[in-house]
């Protein structure tokens, strides 16, 4: 890895995020202010100093159909701004166009956010909206395919060639509601165990609704300063040290197998050669990873590289990534327990990895951090979209 | 303005454009591959050099709801994406993402490109959700606005304050018309006079059918390269020199008058800035404005400033804008005749822009080049969003 100067690197200097879970006492721009303030005073700027902003958002089911604006409106910023969608790497998206908007030297200080209302449409809406997020012509229309159903395919063909059970995917949702149970920003604050998990209704056989991450209204915001900004602002900026990015095919028809996601491999490889890294290695204290479903998480480690295909489930199963294992994962509960508000959840883990490379995870939770180094880990549909980040204190 | 390397510039090295109308007889894929196509034949390269696109759509109405992921599938792109949104500014907003990407070093070549297929859709659907991409709550549920209704409070105030007609904004369609019937990719192919203008239908007193852009399908696309790698590819690069953009409120009654876009003065102000202009002045050859309705594009002469507050009218009247003029503006036939598919427009504008600065826009068309230079106007909304982009041969 070549030697960046300030000038040349971004880091996040503040964070904010508002509690996840059916936030019908709040619309959508009071929503994003509970992220958006909290971002704006960690970084001790006023909303003057944002040059510019975006904002992850799927949003189909949203009354206000241009969020960046009334957000940005309600927020008291006048800047530039725009809308991006990446599906449920929506929130990646955000950071990667305000991190390369400091990067292009366009700004010194700008915003990512994302942020879901997603409770305010009827179940059916959001059924078919999401199961749409696949290729609709070929996948839903045709063969009537929800979202759950893409998942259950992967976790029919993993469980038959690993021999592996149920029982084994519900580690994920124990692990998930464990950590979930200490977040005060959690939609479930609650411990589950194998035997409830086992008892919840099949959304999409073999998945159940415990291995599903739930419907969610949130926002996340991160303020992202140059380099040289940053030391200014902070004595604890974290870095974004790379990000890399791939696109699946949208037709499962065409994936090469279900034992995992390509575009997570591709976006993993190019996001460690983007941090000059060689690999998983001992460098990462941390990892975020995209749990929409039990098996997700599981595919997730073997994409990424904490276990070897078909080993995911048996470094779930010996708590490996649990906040005291050799591999730290989603410690903030995950999709699962924590919710996905779909635009809001790339950035919700970086505001997670923010406060652990800080230190500031709190009691139960916090991973102990060596390398001062973490990884996230997004996607979008299933491997349609995939995202991948290195993040540091550059110690 | 202080000199920059190559490594410090993006020029547009291809461009592609569908014929824009009612396209029935395609697909969003099919589409998209019209402009897509020929953007990459021209810039002499395969889809593997691409390492970014970025597609502006606004899309509520949409089957497909992940149109960058069915999209670079069809067109066989593998590499990372997104969609963004900034309403009518979409096509700018996605030029910003893929020109940063280049700038902030994570890729040599992108790709920027627009759609918008809105004749699937029934045109109640269409109605309601433009009249939603204004404030929703204050203004489309409450007080029943219509996306013609915006601007018509801003034509009515106008014609009032500046003692002018609707005669006068009909001058506005029959340029458009003008240019239109020499376009071969415009919807609409035919001249018009300010006689049938004044005797089509009120869409929104004192606005007319004929004072009002049309429902489009159409695609338009851009291949980006790095300015040492530009060079490389083609004789002709036509570069970005700066991008201006900002946010204005969305409620109609916090502006602060109606005789302009405050937010289009804010970004073209930024844009010359950027640039190392001081002021329009004889700098530009060119300019592609916004005309959604015909107030839209008197204003924005005003706005952008090739006529003092009052005098756009006069402008128009007096064929200034047209190619023979002193500001040769909308010489494709602008939103009115070429067609306005949202997301795609602000690629479409380019792609002109493209062709004007490097001679190729034909017989009745063409603007006499001296500058090299040339200035698009993209608002979304009314106002909600303004992005104002400098383009030059580099001369």
């Amino acid at each position: 890895m070549f030697v960046k100067n300030d000038e040349e690197k971004v880091a996040i200097v503040g964070v904010g995020h508002s509690k996840f879970g059916k936030r019908l006492d709040v619309n959508m721009n009071e929503l994003a202010w509970e992220a958006i303030k909290p971002a704006i005073q960690e970084a001790g700027i006023t909303q003057r100093d944002i040059e510019f902003y975006s904002v992850g958002n799927f949003g189909y089911w949203s009354e206000e159909i241009l969020p960046a604006v009334t957000i940005g409106e309600y927020a008291g910023l006048k800047c530039g701004s725009l809308k991006t969608e990446a599906a449920c790497a929506s929130g990646s998206a955000s950071l990667k166009i305000a991190m390369d908007s400091i990067l292009a030297g366009k700004s010194k200080i700008a915003m990512a956010m994302g942020i879901e209302k997603m409770y305010n449409s009827p179940n059916s809406t959001i059924i078919e909206l999401i199961g749409r997020a696949g290729n609709y012509f070929w996948e839903f229309e045709n063969f009537g395919m929800t979202f759950p159903g893409y998942y259950a395919l992967y976790a029919t063909k993993y469980l038959d060639e690993f021999k592996s059970s149920e029982e084994d995917l519900c580690e994920a949702p124990v692990k998930a509601h464990h950590y979930g149970s200490l977040n005060q920003y959690a939609q479930f604050q609650k411990e589950t165990t194998v035997e409830e998990c086992m008892k919840s209704k099949y959304v999409s056989r073999p998945l159940k609704l415990m291995d599903s991450s739930p419907i969610t209204d949130g926002a996340a915001a991160l303020i992202l300063a140059r380099g040289d900004v940053a030391k200014k602002l902070t004595d604890t900026p974290i870095y974004i040290e790379s990000q890399g990015y791939a696109t699946g095919t949208a037709y499962m028809g065409r994936r090469d197998n279900y034992l995992g996601l390509e575009a997570s491999r591709r976006a993993t490889e190019s996001a460690l050669r983007g941090a000059g890294l060689d690999g998983i290695g001992t460098n990462f204290d941390l990892f975020e990873v995209h749990d929409c479903f039990s098996i997700a998480e599981v595919m997730a480690y073997e994409d990424v590289g904490i276990a070897a295909r078909g080993e995911g489930i048996k470094l779930l199963k010996d708590h490996q990534t649990y906040h005291d294992g050799k591999f730290p994962t989603n410690l903030d509960g995950g999709l699962k327990a924590k919710g996905h508000p779909i635009g809001a959840t790339g950035i919700s883990q970086a505001v997670e990895i923010t406060k652990q490379l800080r230190g500031e995870a709190g009691r139960g939770r916090q991973a102990q951090i060596n390398k001062g180094r973490a990884l996230q880990h997004n996607v979008g549909g299933t491997g349609h979209y995939a995202y991948v980040t290195v993040y540091s204190r550059g110690d």
